[in-house]
């Protein structure tokens, strides 16, 4: 009888700390020496001293002729003042050196040439007028840059200045990774096969590691998948690690059965921690392993992120002596409550919209396993140990995925989702201006209130009022009183109830919905489907208590669609588009009218008249038509 | 007889906004298909659909045994529920797809295993607990990514989970620079000779630009120098602009009589602008030539730079349809009075030093051929047209250069320079730490000026008071009431008269000085090393009024000895290490005490302890003594 332990976890700074403290200040290697030219970004070893002076001679600063300045004295427009060209005047360009014996250059455009040999002056030049002195840029032996100075591409052009044709530099750390992992499948031969059996994927962290270390000035160095076998793992850190200043064992680092990677570093080296408190990321191995430091990835794709960024890229600025920079950060509105627990230091990631000048957080899911939380994050908000969270509305430092500009120029879409929002986004996106929408989907009552308390330029909202019959009209008299907005129709689409392919339990309305062999999958209460749902059901005189899975709420089309395809639901409610896209059957049940509530201080800002004009345009009705399920003839029409 | 004219100047939103709407978003090629694995930074040319769902299957969260959650339903401690093992449960790994007929995760921590064949639950799990559902993070066939998105390193995950092993991206651009000017040379060549002719300078624009250019995600192709044959030059712009997506020709953009750009771009195409109002980058040409953008860089180094970056980056942008990120800016006070044209857009270079928590902006030199005014430059004040100038103490944003955190760790030194500051900023970034020192010179009393004003951590000070022979403290009592200070002693330091080498004057005392042949080169009144000279002179009984040359002033050591290695005087004040840079002969006068004056607020701050703990090292002591002329015997003493 045994009892799985959880990880003895040490605390983030503490364990990066002890991990730092066995590298080196410079690396393991020496410096090596690349020609000035190619030194773009890399990190100087010692310091460079100017080998020539800049400039190397006393040099016009104009075009012009350059002259004795006392010769000039006394000119003026009624005692003009005549020099002979080859002797008291030399034709001179920019950045040539003077002739022997002048010391100032007159501007060509004060200069009256009368003929070849003669000019003319009407006013006097002063010494050194015009005129770059020897040195004045660089002294010949003066420090360039000290050591550990990263090269900007200006520094460059310093260098050849100063006559510096190589410099001294820390190599680039190689990094080499290591994917573990029976499951994992090489991406060329998925390709090929274009099948993978049910318990394989498609192995990718490796190269969203090797991107990310390439963006920090590492050489990565991805070795072949090991498969599980403590010798194959054995074998490969050992013959990395010679060639290597840091490694990374791409995953196997919690207690699982599989998990053998604490196994290999443990006979192989010293464990320095084996668990960080912090999330995503919690299982993290840091070891040191003939002296070089060997990191234990996490495997779950946002873990192995956060872990590199928190410990590896570190370790690199250790590597070469100086540090990267950190991301941008910017103050921003929590939109809704961020529960945390005390004692982890969390990373979480959130969607930010510019409202009204002022970034709104919102945190999406915190699952490490979904790579999207971070590909759909502007931004991340980093959680100290010793805070329990969040309140909504509370203002909080976010560290910025995206730049200012682009949050400036993202609309900001709160409600209920749609396919042609995403339309619409590409083809802003198109035109090139900067513009893009970003869609949350939180249904179209919660667009309602996302408008009410100014966290969002539109919502997408599809209300029936089961009253009269009218679509989002009802609806924005009764919740948006006080704020005065706009609602643009965007297009009808169809409902319907999405079923298996060939709708074996043959639904074909809403009543059969009720039968006992049905299992049905619905929409959150306050979506516009389930307010149409609830509609016909009412009419159809049943009763939602006879569904069996009524209470069951999906947030999302596609993932009622989901339940669906994958046999957990019989039935669910959802548009055309989305069975389409899982291979399903639709059984139509009704038309409705989807549109977009704008508040007014929007509508004729630069975004919305950028996002009016697509979907104005022929462009995007032909693109919508091509959907299936949508009639878009009257997309663009203002309803108030 | 003629007279040169102006260029015709374009204000530069206008020229820039006439030039690119040459310029087709998306480029002039088509999009080609990359690796998805190679895609970091590239930029979508199309929108991406998910092939595959993410993930495929119902997978387990945790390590564990899937269960049927049904089965689970009312256990406690006191009434457990016992599984059979590979009946009711299954063993998972994290990531393991659940075995059909179960629906949720038991977590290894809340198993007990009895016997390898039974465990024991004493809590039960819910339908769908600790399982990653199907297409939870993304559902095949929905909007990765829209067109013109450019691609993270997170996003390359977000691909391969997606099942997209290939992508559709737009070509990186490609520029061809064509450098331009008889006076130029490769720098291999000077390399293999070291040795120039006197007119000859390397050429080294071209690689700044295309560090500059790679940095923006286009590639650079450098074409041979031209050396001013228009017919040259015709051919190269002919050959590239064929294969480029964009052509620079840098130099010869200005009037000169050597600037042969634009007859040849008139000759080939349209201009679009000669002469824009911007400084520097006035002489830029933009034009298009068989329908694609060319432009005629300013030759010196600065202009050149801002040209790239106001008019060819943005030209990048609509090449590839995305932005590039803008660079941070932050709010500063000006140190001293910008006086700015009208009319003109200029762009400052400043050093920003944070003290006391905010940032003091001083504009350095704006010559446009010094190219260390870019990279001693730690931002970049951009002053609009309609905008005379800022006066002191004003507050301006500035675009950082470096990041807020290498300011942050930026001691500011302010005062007397010497080649010992420099030792100091090198040691202190071997440590490694992230620290450094940036030294402004404006001579000793300039320096307690800026202590004063609270503008430097530091300044250097070697201030004589003739009445007492004492240095510095009675200047700290005169200058410095009510400001709390420290005074460290840094290194005893020999000064005396630069000569030329030989000392062909014979000069042997400061008496020699006042001999009529005498051309002397002084430093500016306020200076330590000019207080020293008036003492000496008047110990001596010498007339400054006598000296030829006494009222030239240079601001540095280096200076004087440039002016004395030039020619252009005979002997200056100065210190040996300055002297020996430059290969002059030293005739020693006097020797003097250089301090280091340190606000007492700052004296136990990470930086200034950085700082005493290397003067106090054996290491800087063996160092100032190789210089030469220094007695660091009792470097860091605290004599206040």
């Amino acid at each position: 009888m045994k009892r799985r332990i959880y990880l003895r976890m040490k605390p983030l700074h503490e364990a990066r700390e002890a991990f730092l403290e066995r590298i080196p200040v410079g690396g393991f290697r020496g410096p090596e020496e690349i020609p000035a030219v190619e030194a773009c970004g890399r990190v100087t070893a010692a310091p460079v001293f100017a080998r020539l002076s800049c400039p190397r001679n006393h040099l016009a600063a104009m075009d012009g002729y350059a002259v004795r300045a006392e010769d000039t004295f006394g000119a003026h427009p009624d005692h003009p003042v005549r020099l002979q060209v080859g002797r008291d005047a030399h034709p001179v360009n920019t950045g040539f050196p003077l002739p022997r014996g002048t010391n100032s250059v007159v501007m060509i455009e004060d200069v009256l040439e009368l003929d070849p040999q003669t000019i003319q002056l009407e006013s006097p030049v002063y010494p050194w007028e015009n005129v770059r002195r020897v040195g004045e840029d660089v002294v010949a032996t003066e420090l360039l840059f000290p050591q550990n100075h990263r090269l900007s591409a200006y520094d460059i052009g310093a260098l050849l200045a100063a006559g510096v044709t190589r410099v001294l530099v820390r190599p680039r750390p190689v990094v080499s990774i290591i994917p573990t992992g029976r499951e994992l499948v090489e991406w060329e031969e998925w390709e090929k096969s274009s099948s993978l059996a049910e318990d394989q994927i498609v192995e990718f962290n490796s190269f969203v590691i090797s991107a990310m270390l390439r963006n920090w000035g590492a050489e990565p160095r991805r070795w072949e998948i090991v498969r599980d076998d403590p010798d194959e793992l054995r074998m490969a850190v050992s013959s990395t690690i010679e060639v290597s200043d840091l490694v990374i064992v791409n995953a196997g680092s919690s207690a699982g059965s599989e998990d053998m990677t604490i196994g290999v570093l443990e006979e192989m080296g010293e464990i320095i921690a084996h668990g960080i408190s912090m999330m995503p990321g919690k299982p993290t191995i840091l070891a040191i392993v003939r002296g070089k430091p060997v990191v234990g990835n996490p495997g779950y794709p946002v873990s192995a992120v956060f872990c590199c960024e928190q410990i590896v890229k570190p370790a690199l600025e250790r590597l070469v002596g100086v540090e990267l920079p950190l991301r941008q950060k910017a103050k921003a509105r929590v939109t809704r409550k961020i529960p945390c627990r005390v004692g982890l230091r969390e990373f979480v990631r959130v969607r930010l919209g510019e409202v009204d000048g002022s970034l709104m957080a919102t945190p999406l899911p915190r699952g490490a396993g979904s790579i999207t939380t971070l590909t759909r994050a502007d931004g991340i908000l980093e959680v100290p140990e010793n805070v329990e969270g969040y309140g909504e509305g509370e203002e909080v430092w976010v560290e910025l995925l995206r730049t200012p500009e682009e949050l400036r120029k993202t609309l900001v879409s709160i409600g209920s989702h749609d396919l042609t929002l995403d339309l619409i986004n590409d083809m802003l996106r198109a035109k090139g201006g900067g513009w893009g929408l970003a869609s949350s989907n939180v249904g179209s009552l919660g667009g309602l209130m996302a408008i009410r308390k100014g966290q969002a330029h539109l919502a997408g909202t599809h209300l029936l009022d089961p009253g009269t019959g009218e679509y989002n009209l009802p609806y924005i008299e009764r919740y948006l009183k006080g704020v005065p907005v706009k609602l643009v129709h965007l297009v009808n689409r169809e409902q319907g109830l999405m079923v298996a392919p060939g709708n074996p339990l043959g639904i074909e309305k809403v009543e059969d919905l009720a039968r006992p062999e049905v299992r049905f999958i619905n929409r959150q209460a306050g979506s516009g489907t389930r307010v149409l749902l609830d509609f016909c059901l009412e009419k159809a005189g049943v009763d939602p208590q006879k569904i069996r899975g009524y209470e069951r709420e999906e947030y999302t089309h596609m993932a009622v669609a989901v339940a669906v395809a994958s046999g957990t639901a019989d039935a669910g409610m959802g548009i055309l588009a989305a069975a389409r896209a899982l291979g399903l059957d639709f059984v139509p049940i009704a038309s409705e009218r989807y549109d977009l509530v704008i508040p007014e201080r929007f509508f004729h800002t630069e975004g919305i008249v950028a996002l009016l004009d697509v979907i104005r345009s022929e462009e995007f009705r032909k693109a919508v038509s091509e959907l299936g399920g949508y009639d878009p003839s009257r997309s663009g029409e203002i309803l108030l």
